[in-house]
């Protein structure tokens, strides 16, 4: 995608499919022309009479004059339009076969196909919206939730460019405060106020951090609340995936640790989306390849908010309480979810009498230790009043499944379970959350530059190096909002977008 | 559906799916002052400062004030609508939760979710449009190819329209005439023309003939060319119609007999529409549903343009043949296509040495007398100049093709064989074709009905009987346009749109 065509573009910008009504859009110095040659209304139309923002109504003909459709014809003009072109938007009869033909007698008449992301790309490239902005349209409109919706909102109103505006308006201070002293150096004359310094460089150093930490939640909002399945192998943790999404997505198969590579898959239960993580079966093993698995398994249990801990009824019940103390000793109950799921209810007729007594008895050690380990303080089972915050109940930490997953036995109850540990994502109207990895990155190296200025500082390196760090901090906050950018940054964010937008 | 609300429908008109943009309407009394409730712009708008026609943007919020997406709002007064009514059209991100965000609001604020076709609907009561064209505009949006695009266009312009109306403004002369008669019956003189009424009654009957004929190439246009497959029963008609589609569609199995209903499905093949026909298979019989299931096989095949013969390799090729013959014996080879197809290749190395000779051979009676029984004659087939235009070369008469249906093996030459037989469906800009069998029912009973005045007259019955089949030819051409409707018709009509049309 080149960043300075000057040439017209067409898309279809509607979804796909046949529906009552379709737009095609077009951008580009010629959209006006293109769009009137092949328009027939009543009143004859001209370059000259023609009024923005107002919707026509006539006849769209192909090239030989042959009326493809009735439609409605509404032109902006530059720079009152969303790429702040010239620009025409053609809103047809929904059938596929006059999208298309439309979109072929647009070509035919000098515009060209738009790629994806184009329109915006020329809205940012034009000065409309800046690089948070317009990476917030493709979040708005993959949006699928109340709080996803939100912060793509608050994100395309400009609320992240605005933090990152006084972000670097305060960095510009420390600019401005250490270039004195650069000018005056040869003087030997500390000019710049130190504590002036440290007091700024505290300050964007907060802010940074505060939005670098936005990006757990940012990014739970964006990708679902992370859970993790994690077991024995072949305990059925793809068979399970499977019978929570509906449908078949992972691979299963009867030979133990199928599973090498993490999968992860998003469900909307109860109004809030999970993205669950299956992972490779955890248990000793001499293949590297699944060590590698095993690994990662590892680490997705600890990024995880709720843990799935999946126990399989058909082997002994000494096998499967060893491998549930395995999992509590992986996890932190106080930060973490954990459900314990006995699948293969269908092959073990005792199931049914494995009760929460019985369950409690065999994990009490580990989960008593877990508390301790993790800074709790445990409470007597049987006394009901809890004094203090962190005392916690040995019954309320863990939920328990029966389940057979390849039966689609009691994946109801189990969804309910996850559901309530869900997440409640409440977003406030104009609060600012980083979702997006490249932005996270960016402040992320923002950060560790500011580190080096501040050290460099505290330990009296020359001024001039210490302004190329900070240059650097300025650097990777103007990546952010596309003041700095490079076309592969452009192209692998615009690429994203659905072509029409 | 009732037709007489006055209430304020809404819903959103593009298709579902995430997209650039999405449109949401609203049609009604009340459509402008909902959605001034909820937009937001930097001048504000009220229901007297609102200019027709033209786009506002702004933003749209919920009933808490919280932004839901930045919009273009416009707003059509009454009459100057699609529906003939208020109206306000919102294009909005095409995220599928905002489309439905707004939608709740709009609802939330006094609207009501349209039904399917209501749009339109309302733009029939209002007199916008007659039935004719209404149906047209949802035979619009389904249009696949060229031609059904063209007759569907024609016949949302009117064009239809107009030739009923000369038909009925013929009807009319014809009824004054009539009535002339019926007011001096008492004085017994014969007034009315005669040889005039007779005249009228010709053009009249020859105007309705000419629409009803227009079906077959009408309902060929809008259904695709009809081609029947038919053989012996585990052929693997089945087998063959899922190979050209590409995906499971009909039942297979390898019980003889599977298939005892038609199924039907539509494929392109070469920008060309087919309406495949699977039939049961032909074959003696004492299955009294596999019987029925027959004979409505027999009067596919009559029906069909195409038809595609299946013939069984993995049978003797004595029994094969015998199946070619009795297909040859069911069709017209001077009207029909015939494809003969020797499927299971993958069963018999010796397909490979069956000839285009040996074939000819095998089928040469059938095929002459095929000829000769439809009013043909037969060249002989090693001269090649042919006089006169029905001349038949044997050769040239039936194509082959010798495919495996199960492996997909030949599919795509014998879709070549298919693409070469398909009509070449050209539609003149303004000719008008009956595609709609409505229409084409209601023609029928009133040429039926204008055989009956004709009849009258002839047998000199009463003026006053005749004048009331008169009526009724008018009362069939009436419902066609919708002048005369019930409510059912509508409902039914209406309710085959999609909603937010």
């Amino acid at each position: 995608m080149s960043f300075l065509k000057n040439d017209t573009i067409c898309a279809i910008a509607t979804a796909s499919g046949t529906a009552a009504v379709s737009m095609i859009r077009m951008s580009g110095k010629d959209s006006h022309k293109i769009a009137l040659s092949r328009f027939i209304r009543k009143k004859e139309l001209t370059l000259d009479t023609i009024v923005a923002n107002k919707m026509y109504y006539g006849e769209i003909t192909d090239l030989d004059g042959k009326i493809i459709d009735d439609v409605m014809l509404t032109f902006f003009k530059a720079p009152h339009s969303y790429t702040g072109e010239d620009s025409a938007e053609i809103v047809c009869h929904g059938s596929p076969f006059i999208q298309n033909k439309i979109l072929e007698i647009l070509i035919q008449s000098g515009a060209r196909l738009a790629e994806a992301g184009e329109y915006t790309m020329r809205a940012f490239v034009n000065n409309k919206m800046d690089l948070t902005q317009a990476e917030a349209v493709a979040d708005l409109i993959s949006s699928q939730n109340e709080a996803e919706h939100r912060v793509a909102m608050n994100q395309l109103k400009g609320g992240f460019s605005k933090e990152l505006q006084v972000l670097r308006s305060k960095l510009l201070d420390l600019t401005s405060l250490m270039e004195l002293e650069l000018d005056f150096s040869e003087e030997d004359v500390e000019f710049a106020d130190r504590t002036k310094l440290n007091n700024l460089i505290e300050e964007a150093s907060t802010h940074i951090n505060k939005l670098t930490d936005s990006f757990r939640l940012g990014n739970t909002i964006k990708r679902g609340t992370p859970v993790a399945i994690v077991g024995d192998a072949n305990a059925g943790k793809s068979t399970l995936l499977n019978a929570l999404l509906g449908e078949e997505r992972a691979i299963v198969s009867d030979i133990a640790g199928t599973t090498r590579d993490t999968i992860e898959e998003t469900l909307n239960i109860g109004g809030k989306t999970f993205r669950f993580i299956d992972t490779a079966g955890i248990r000793e093993t001499e293949d590297t390849i699944e060590k590698i698995g095993i690994e990662r398994a590892f680490k997705k249990i600890s990024e995880a908010d709720i843990i799935l801990g999946l126990l399989d009824l058909n082997q002994s019940s000494d096998t499967y309480f060893k491998s549930a103390r395995f999992i509590i000793n992986n996890v932190n109950l106080l930060k973490q979810k954990l459900i314990l799921i006995f699948n293969k209810v269908d092959l073990n007729n005792e199931a049914m009498l494995i009760d929460t007594k019985l369950i409690i008895n065999n994990l009490r050690t580990s989960i008593e230790k877990n508390i301790e380990r993790n800074g709790g303080n445990m409470i007597d089972e049987y006394k009901y009043s809890v004094t203090g915050q962190d005392c916690h109940d040995i019954r309320n930490l863990i939920k328990y499944d029966f389940i057979s997953a390849k039966n689609d036995e009691h994946i109801e109850k189990l969804k309910k379970d996850i559901a309530f540990y869900g997440r409640d994502l409440v977003v406030g109207e104009n609060e600012v959350l980083v979702t997006n990895l490249r932005h996270y990155e960016a402040l992320v190296k923002a950060s560790e530059s500011l580190v080096k200025v501040k050290e460099g500082l505290d330990f009296g390196i020359s001024t001039e190096f210490v302004a190329q760090d900070l240059k650097e901090v300025l650097y990777y906050l103007g990546s952010i909002t596309g003041e700095i950018s490079s076309s592969d940054v452009l192209n692998s964010i615009f690429g994203r977008f659905c072509i029409g937008k």
